[in-house]
């Protein structure tokens, strides 16, 4: 198979953890007889500094050619610390993910049992835990318009929801309940927005079509608490861009690591993967970043090209990482192995 | 000292966790010489069964009258699983607080030594747990305009912040910060949101007057993680009205049950106490509800009124129920006791 991608490092340790990615992919390609080839282009704050735009034309220009997208992460302190900047790095990769209609945001929650030790939860709760998060990803109160009163003193955000944006994601989720446990959890706050009773209405409509997947409905309050307490319950969640955001990330408190969680986003025409995590810029530079997260972005990749095996060997070749204790530190704090050697070692264990 | 309290019990377990929380106050006023009453008035589901509104004008009168409130809880299954009702439970609740003007929601999270053990996260990690949730409880997107578009298919919520309501809360947190450990950190999604951006802007500014309280500033997904990996890291977390929901119920991963987590929601003039768990419909009627958040609660309410030594008093008995056992079976799963043996014991030791 012949893949253009394209990779968009973006600030922090996303060049670096990308490095660790394409090493991965071009073993597989050796592996397997394929043939992918890259493309390079800048995006966020790194963007930002050559192009004054955190979006360059030529960027998105790739992004649009391009099979696949591979992202890094985004945001650095700089911007971080600066609330009142009218450019911000992070309107790049929502604005990328708008023109590339990537409404779907699947991000995968399974433990490792090589490395259930270091999740910081009860083993006997977390063992076996094994959903997917599907996060709409182009609309709600990230997309809505955004005001602020010109004395500056009063700041508005709108979140919107049509009835289509949540039925076609929903129907990605009753598709992959389908072919799991068949559960799909919707968490929303229902009780309290009327966008979440218009998701609510929504979803209970359209499970009426796939009557062997199990609907339940749980506020975003509880289901946080449920998600982290009962991890084995949730098979797939499908929830708004602003609950999946929050809610994705304490996936990684599960499994024990900000560092492993992957993502996929899936559009009509384009799709990106890219790690759970942000842009860690205090480990920038420093070979310590955790490249697991984005590898198994890849694996997420082949899987969506329908390269099964390939990315089984992948994955296989990350849980022989955990056997072997080729980490790093996040995973375990003696470690003294760097993100390129652990990329190395997975990369190297591909064809094994 | 003489109090009029307002009892209102809402629904599901609401009404029952005030029964035991109504025991222990009358336990303090025979032991420490206050006289206490008490009027009872209906709010929620329970209120629209009698009077078709969620908050009659009768409830609200007994509101305003009193010197302070105990809440219970509120929702029903009927109307969770009833999306398109124009009239909720909820809005009882919503709009008593914006008539109180209960704008500072605050939601201490202290891990008690004697159930540690029912801790789901290591125990390392969460034992000197201590900190507490300044949560905005009158703004945001919870008050926003709604709307749903004539033919039902675009749903809108608007999220809206002035300085006003950011500085009255944040001097608050900023105060409390200044009498306790001195650091201060601020949830938001800054990368993300306008309102965010002026919440980050207005509480960097107003830090300059507390130069003894270090600020710092974190992402709601990132803080979700944060605060189940590191939550001795916190002191005091100041935080919108919807992130303060989501982030006060992972309180309660921590220290182990929804059960145990009491609030204060506190304005100029009036203050409201109330469980941050929600109406647990399943366990309505079966004497099973842990009462000790809302126990709590009432030692909250003695300590805004200045009574330290009765509040201590309160929680001391508390303590002694986990340190015999006498617990509900979130507590303790083979544990035989119920809701209201476990009040009296609480409230039989509050004159030890
Ligand atoms: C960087 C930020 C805008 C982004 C988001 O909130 O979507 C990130 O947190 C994520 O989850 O991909
Ligand atoms: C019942 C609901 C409206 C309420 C809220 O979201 O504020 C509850 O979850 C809480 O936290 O007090």
């Amino acid at each position: 198979m012949q893949l253009k991608i394209a990779l968009l490092g973006g600030d922090g340790i996303g060049p670096e953890v990308l490095t660790e990615s394409v090493k991965c992919l071009q073993a597989v390609a050796e592996t397997f007889d394929h043939s992918f080839t890259y493309s390079k282009a800048l995006i966020g704050a790194a963007a930002m500094k050559k192009f004054r735009t955190p979006l360059p034309d030529q960027t998105l220009e790739i992004a649009l050619e391009a099979d696949a997208l591979l992202f890094g992460t985004i945001g650095t302190l700089q911007y971080d610390n600066n609330p009142s900047s009218p450019i911000r790095p992070e309107q790049g990769l929502l604005r990328l993910r708008k023109e590339l209609g990537l409404y779907a945001n699947i991000r995968p929650v399974k433990m490792f049992p090589e490395i259930i030790k270091n999740s910081p939860l009860d083993r006997a709760l977390v063992s076996g835990t094994d959903f997917e998060i599907y996060r709409e990803l182009t609309g709600g109160i990230y997309y809505g318009e955004k005001k602020l009163s010109d004395d500056g003193t009063v700041a508005t955000d709108i979140c919107t929801y049509s009835e289509k944006e949540i039925s076609r994601i929903a129907h990605k989720a009753f598709k992959a309940a389908k072919k799991r446990r068949k559960k799909l959890t919707l968490v929303d706050k229902a009780n309290v927005l009327e966008t979440s009773r218009l998701w609510r209405r929504v979803v209970k409509t359209l499970s009426e079509s796939y009557p062997e997947v199990t609907l339940e409905c749980l506020y975003i309050d509880n289901a946080a608490v449920q998600l982290l307490l009962n991890p084995t319950h949730f098979d797939i969640i499908l929830t708004d861009n602003m609950f999946g955001d929050m809610l994705s990330d304490q996936g990684s408190v599960i499994i024990g690591s900000q560092g492993l969680l992957p993502s996929a986003s899936i559009g009509e025409k384009h799709c990106m993967f890219e790690p759970v995590h942000g842009s860690y810029p205090k480990a920038e530079g420093k070979n310590k970043a955790n490249p697991v997260a984005s590898i198994l972005s890849t694996a997420l990749l082949l899987g969506h090209f329908g390269m099964k095996e390939e990315s089984r060997a992948v994955i296989a070749a990350v849980r022989k990482s955990f056997k072997k204790k080729i980490v790093t530190p996040d995973i375990l704090g003696s470690s003294k192995y760097g993100t390129d050697y652990v990329g190395d070692f997975i990369a190297d264990h591909i064809n094994d």
